[in-house]
């Protein structure tokens, strides 16, 4: 689908989906059994789902890189950023994070993937502690469709389910989400929020649950689906700044 | 009204609602009209109305105190914190910030009061920018009552009004409030989102407008009424930290 | 806890929350089985366990009775009404659903229990169609604590567990909730939003899922905690209708 | 924009928003001013503007028509429905309006205009009275636009006026918006909340206050334009009833 959105002064006309995927990119190099599942990194093969789509454009960044990856001009070339994070979240340097948060306030998009909810970005973002429960016992999750009318759920029925995957429990500590797309039950005896739709400032943030990186969970053909929905739902309407106040004359006469 | 509430761990049982007035004190130091307003600051003179509450227990701090006053003690003792600061936001420490946040998560209310929209904490607590339109030209507000049967309500009609305020406009950049309460209308024409309640953790935060500090706004009756409703509707059920995440074992059999 | 509030004319002081528990009553009367788990209906179990609260003053009302025991005078005096329907969700006359919608909107609180999810009062005051899914199969259920700060959660700590239920399971058709409050796990693998918190015109409304007529579940003490505090934060702050339409002059002069 | 969206059962691709403009169409018969400034009724003047549009394919009915033009046929086949209504509420046959809450709840946007506030339909959307204050004295009226980045205010900058209009004063007595888009400041001294999102079932639903017939209102241009955008926002991407109620059997074992 081609996207037209305007800026506040000039018009942008664009007929694909910018999408910068970030990972800290840390585990693939380190250990040998996760490089086998994801051999060209979780960004790889976030990356190459993303391709087969005709109307988004990936590129993707890492920790490693310069400024993370995530310059100035990368970040305003970006409509939606996707973020993995895990071990490394310490190692981020703030002020990309308060550049990625000013981008975002501006209408980035911001998918937020499963450990990346310890990231400093979320947490920012949030204002919340987006702590959790947790355990990695290789259990069953289904995850429930709360709203078979959203965008971010065409496609997907009323569950879908992953038969091996680390658990995250509740309370999730975070702001009512503004809409709350999907509930996870794990065999364990925990239920999440797995699917969460936020908006700051001019951008929209959703958090996605899935994706540990000793599970082959961004090759299942679900998650995609929902991963490339939620880039589509958050792609911006407008590239505008919210952070100056203002300070107009009257539009009425003020009797004095 | 006594209050009783529990800590995960240990029940306390109180009497009062134990409140700190914080205030960045420095516009009524240098200025003799703002000094002639609020002899003993804008802390005082909130003070001084709350001490008249007999549920209601009232403590002061300011930007000059060590440790602005908000030290960790200070702040497990605190049921609510009312901010006010303005010129002086980016004295404030980032330190003292964080401690402060981290005990509003753990159930600390916190009321924010007019130019405290640009504090630090409001604006970690929010994740947004928070700008917003002003203009100080000596009109007429009149704050709307969208919530009547509200507790932040109780006592006041169908509106209020001040005769004299500084501007603040849409479009104010905050997360949707969980619930809307007061909406300005402005003489010179502008609407604003004028009390807003929000649930962060398990603390709760009442973003209050009326307050420049060259108006006597801390002496109005409804501007009052307003404040200690919101007091005692922030006043914490539990003090509970939110920043770990616990590791438990399965409560249900896993099939491996 | 005595209770203090305000008509928007008069001022009132109650020292007790005046609770009107509603009840069908058909199975009990019907099928011998049910009748031994509640053999004074489910209404009496409730009541009984309500007046053990000094706070809280309980009536019964059930479908039998003249006007199915609200009338005018019974609902003026009802602080907070609970409601248990089933299998005669139809037989309930369409004016008395009428006057409990127009009492609600005018302040008084609702407790929804169970079944009653397909009740005519439930479904006018949503909007929307409450269908679920559903399993009668024994199956246990275990209610997550998404929000350990709200005043309906105090003395219940991350969970409870119900050992024999029906099932319950999304996609509920309902508003997204003001507030969520507990998420249930079913042994069977699904999730349900078991207890969601509405404010609607001046009253609020709380959906809370336990309860089926075969199982003892009102004689469970974390149901009836939940309960109680429930009807604790269901008690209305005004009695005030909002359904007429004022045409007052204007507050500001009008240039033609 | 082409539309591509999915029925539950059968995919469905169309080309074009469908889209049904109602309108109870009296005041246009019976009075001539109203007439000359809406000589092919207040449907007449949406219809034209939304015909300019060549992704929307337009219809009109009215309460004169055949069950009111809004046979199942009818619904099944229209994408947003447009409400207008004002002295003739009462006319509008219950079991229309059972039958277009059911498209909605499937899926089928609406889109309430002005005066229809007080419609059968809306008022069984919302559960509440949708009472507000109001007041025909032809004064000014200027609508903020809350966010700037929604799909809905796209083109509008950070406020539209009407110079003459009927004023709609708060409290309106609805449910606390999923979405609040415009609030109104009104030269009379009131606010209100202008334009209003919901998401209901399957369904969308928004408010759009200008409009009443005695003002060329639906002949400006930000009307139309936000008016256009709403329907593209409310446009369905399933077409499925959430009217029963499944009883499947567990997904899970369950130990008895």
């Amino acid at each position: 689908m081609p996207t037209i959105y305007a800026l506040s002064e000039t018009m942008i006309m664009s007929e694909t989906i910018k999408v910068t995927v970030w990972n800290e990119g840390i585990h693939e190099t380190r250990v040998d059994t996760i490089r086998e599942i994801y051999p060209e990194g979780i960004h790889g093969a976030i990356a190459k789902a993303l391709r087969t789509e005709p109307d988004i454009e990936t590129r993707t960044a890492t920790l490693a890189d310069t400024e993370h990856g995530l310059t100035e001009d990368v970040l305003q070339n970006t409509d939606v950023l996707t973020w993995w994070g895990h071990i490394a979240h310490a190692d981020v340097d703030d002020a990309i994070v308060a550049r990625v948060r000013r981008r975002i306030l501006s209408g980035m998009g911001l998918i937020v993937l499963h450990s990346s909810h310890f990231s400093k970005i979320f947490k920012s973002m949030m204002g919340t502690n987006c702590s959790l429960r947790w355990r990695d016992a290789s259990e069953k999750e289904r995850l429930w469709n709360l709203e078979p009318g959203h965008p971010i759920t065409q496609g997907i029925g009323d569950f879908f389910e992953l038969p091996q995957v680390e658990m995250y429990g509740e309370r999730f500590d975070i702001p009512t989400p503004d809409k709350l797309i999907f509930v996870s039950w794990f065999e364990g005896g925990e239920v999440f929020r797995s699917g969460c739709c936020w908006e700051r400032g001019n951008g929209r943030i959703f958090y996605f649950r899935p994706g540990h990186e000793t599970y082959p969970i961004y090759y299942n053909a679900d998650v995609i689906r929902v991963l490339v929905n939620a880039i589509r739902w958050a792609c911006p309407q407008i590239n505008a700044s919210t952070e100056d106040c203002l300070n107009p004359g009257p539009l009425e006469n003020i009797i004095k």
